[in-house]
């Protein structure tokens, strides 16, 4: 075999155990017995043990070098070589001993979280957060590039993002937001709509067979936090989640449905290389956000979700059922706010975590900064920690640099959709027969088929002309307000 | 780390992959969209290669020669070291070119066999049989100890029998067993029952919970074909089908009950070495007939079913539902004999294999000896070879050796039911309460708890003192016909 050829079997060979990976989260997360708990984390264990050891190995230096010299590589072959050698060196600047003691203390510490959560005790998990900072800042430091050191944690998620070039996208969002948030919220709420939990059910899956969901390559089950993972691009599986009487589940499932459809249009041709799978956690997001704030929260969509329900004996008028989706009010936990405030809570946590790693904030004033930033971002009490600092798994499991993706999926995700409508026309007529052919095909030709070829922001420029930008997502703020 | 604690690190590591390869298995037999078929394909193949290099590797064999210094090994750790030195050496034999012809000929072979069995076409299968004929061979040959070239083939599925062993087995079992089910099938046949699928569904769960099938460790799903597979001892997954109006998915439910609880009775000890899984095919099918044929095919137990299909809103008499059960039809299929005539259907295709490895009987021949042995045997006339000779799918996969284990595991189970009914006394009035407790204790003791520990005929003796025999299976019989 050549070196390209010996490369590549090693990037298909990791790409089939993350798989793997991924079918066993996916089962522990839908479908497995609380028994199997213990022998699935010894089981991730030895894949994440295994898989390090595959992919850090002295044998894909050494095909890396010997490459170089073939010269006349495809397109694509290049874009496996320059990733491969990227993740390669990146992967073996980490000492063995400093990769074991953050997944040790992130096990501890999210173990303490889960009990002081519970308690609202930040006292409690302080240490076990100090601890946390502590080796993010050591990780770090094993990436030496004069630049903040939130850069390399950004870099997990994110590549080619810097912790300065989010400060300057998110600062006029900061700014330009929260009066846009108190003018939506200042008009009379929407009143909750009472659907029975199986015309939900009967309502999702209507609503994604009308996206292309179909039993030959999909699967749609209950989870308890909706997820979307792709056993491979023609094996897609989404959750929703049922809570008593509300639309919550049919957004959650178009949201789920966004990750899925972007690994689902990544070209074939990347299928089991290194570059088969999506970009970065903000473009996934921004695909997600897409479907969730541009198509099932678009006005003529509603007809379709309507039509749906009624199909399932729930009679709604699509304009109630579109107030109800659209409606914005401050609230204190991220993963319940709506679609104008959601991204507030993240421009305040990116801020405390690039604090916290830089210095600049001890852990022990973190309580008191957060309830200020809530205070100052979105007008709104914490009452306690539980509702407040302690209410995400993030820090705990030592996901510094994981936050700002969520934010930035909702701006991507607006300037995707402006480009979108300027390229295609308004969706409108399409969305109110739910017709979204166009849309895929467009999301497929400008993001999806390039797999991991582009990073973020080449991705962005690519697609839409221009660096991230919150105008975009501003303007429909304001629509919205 | 010692020698020992290397090995152990190694073979929890090979336990931890063969985990996520069952439970591939079980998503694909189960959950799976087909549109996941192409890549599970590769992740079977991509854990085949690992786990092979993993298993064969040379630093095996250094561990292996330090830790013989090391002198006072514990009981369990001197049958790890035994069976793991056995399975490396084993493993060692067969050269990789080898084994990797023997995957791609039976992927090949299956293909052309589920054409051939459509069009109920021998010629068409004949040249790929041989092929995997010839290729078992040469297999064998890895392995010369002096023996039947179908001994090493064997040890695949139930190491330490020897052909002569199951031929000395099955004698008596050919000439004695004929007559019995000549003289069960002369009585009047029982009528079917029409159970609606919903109400099987109900008994399958009631009967299930009935044996202690809980959720915190099990799960209870669909497949085309039944099957069992254990995630872990406290994650076990167990299927049946609903075809119709019958009562076949609750034998197949309880069947599969068996497998599953010898894999939840291993002794805790040796999960994740190389002796925490069940020791063999034969003694797993044991497990699977004992609960089948001794327990929900028990007189007594017709009145628990019973009672769970008038929870359903079914009302079936005990008297017929047994009847039912026992009910003994000689017919051409094996997957959907009785018990009385499915172990002849196995004998059978073990004289035939053998046949076919020792060379003398010819695959062209095949069809000929398949039809008079179903003759001989079992009275009735082959109409076509669809289903007749191409019925299985074990020769196309090259799994010679196989098939013995489904007729020693009918044997095993009504020696291991005799014992345990001479130690607990005779099991009707539990039974009719449906309390199997001490069956379920009796089993752990005896069979489950060992493990890889103990090979099959060694285990057999220490549970029953003695060897395989088929006079208490034929005993079965009798008190059936």
């Amino acid at each position: 075999m050549s070196a390209l050829e010996s490369l590549r079997a090693r990037l298909a060979e990791l790409a089939d155990l993350s798989s793997l990976g991924r079918l066993a989260a996916w089962d522990q997360r839908t479908m497995m017995p609380p028994g199997g708990a213990a022998a699935r984390a010894q089981q991730f264990a030895a894949l994440e043990r295994l898989t390090h050891a595959r992919a850090t190995s002295d044998e894909i230096g050494a095909w890396l070098g010997d490459v170089d010299g073939d010269g006349d590589l495809s397109d694509v072959d290049r874009d496996v070589v320059r990733v491969a050698r990227r993740d390669w060196e990146h992967l073996r600047r980490v000492p063995v001993d400093l990769a074991a003691a953050r997944v040790q203390a992130s096990a501890e510490a999210q173990a303490i979280w889960q009990v002081a959560r519970a308690g609202s005790d930040f006292a409690m998990f302080a240490p076990a957060l100090e601890r946390n900072v502590e080796l993010a800042r050591e990780y770090a430091a094993c990436f030496d590039n004069g630049g903040h050191p939130y850069d390399a944690l950004l870099a997990d998620y994110d590549y080619g993002l810097s912790a300065a070039r989010v400060q300057e996208i998110f600062g006029p969002l900061a700014q330009a937001l929260p009066p846009l948030v108190a003018e939506a919220a200042a008009r009379p709420a929407a009143p909750d709509l009472p659907v029975p939990v199986e015309a939900q059910q009967a309502a999702v899956l209507g609503v994604l067979r009308r996206l292309g969901v179909g039993d030959e390559q999909w699967r749609v089950d209950v989870s308890p936090h909706p997820f979307s993972l792709a056993m491979s691009p023609t094996d897609l599986r989404v959750t929703t989640r049922y809570t008593g009487a509300s639309v919550e589940s049919l957004l959650a499932a178009v949201h789920e449905y966004g990750h899925a459809l972007y690994e689902h249009q990544i070209a074939p041709e990347l299928a089991r290389t290194n570059l088969g799978r999506g970009t970065s956690m903000s473009v996934h997001e921004s695909q997600s956000k897409l479907w969730e704030n541009h198509v099932a929260r678009h006005r003529a969509f509603a007809t379709v979700m309507a039509a749906e329900f009624a199909t399932a004996g729930v009679a709604v008028e699509p304009d109630a059922l579109h107030a109800l989706v659209k409606r914005v009010r401050p609230s204190l936990i991220r993963v319940e706010a709506d679609q104008l405030t959601y991204p507030l809570h993240i421009v305040m946590r990116f801020e405390l975590e690039l604090a916290l790693i830089d210095g600049t904030l001890a852990v022990a004033d973190l309580p008191t900064a957060w309830n200020d930033g809530i205070r100052r971002l979105l007008g709104v009490e914490v009452p306690d920690d539980a509702r407040g600092v302690l209410q995400d798994i993030h820090w705990a499991a030592g996901s510094f640099g994981y936050f700002p993706s969520y934010a930035l999926g909702c701006l991507i995700a607006a300037q995707l959709w402006e480009c979108l409508e300027s390229e295609l026309g308004p969706q409108d007529d399409a969305l109110r027969s739910g017709d979204v052919e166009s849309i895929r095909a467009w999301l497929g030709e400008h993001v999806h088929r390039h797999g991991r070829r582009l990073d973020t922001e080449p991705l962005v420029a690519r697609a839409t002309g221009g660096g991230i930008d919150a105008d975009p997502f501003l303007r429909y703020a304001s629509a919205a307000a």
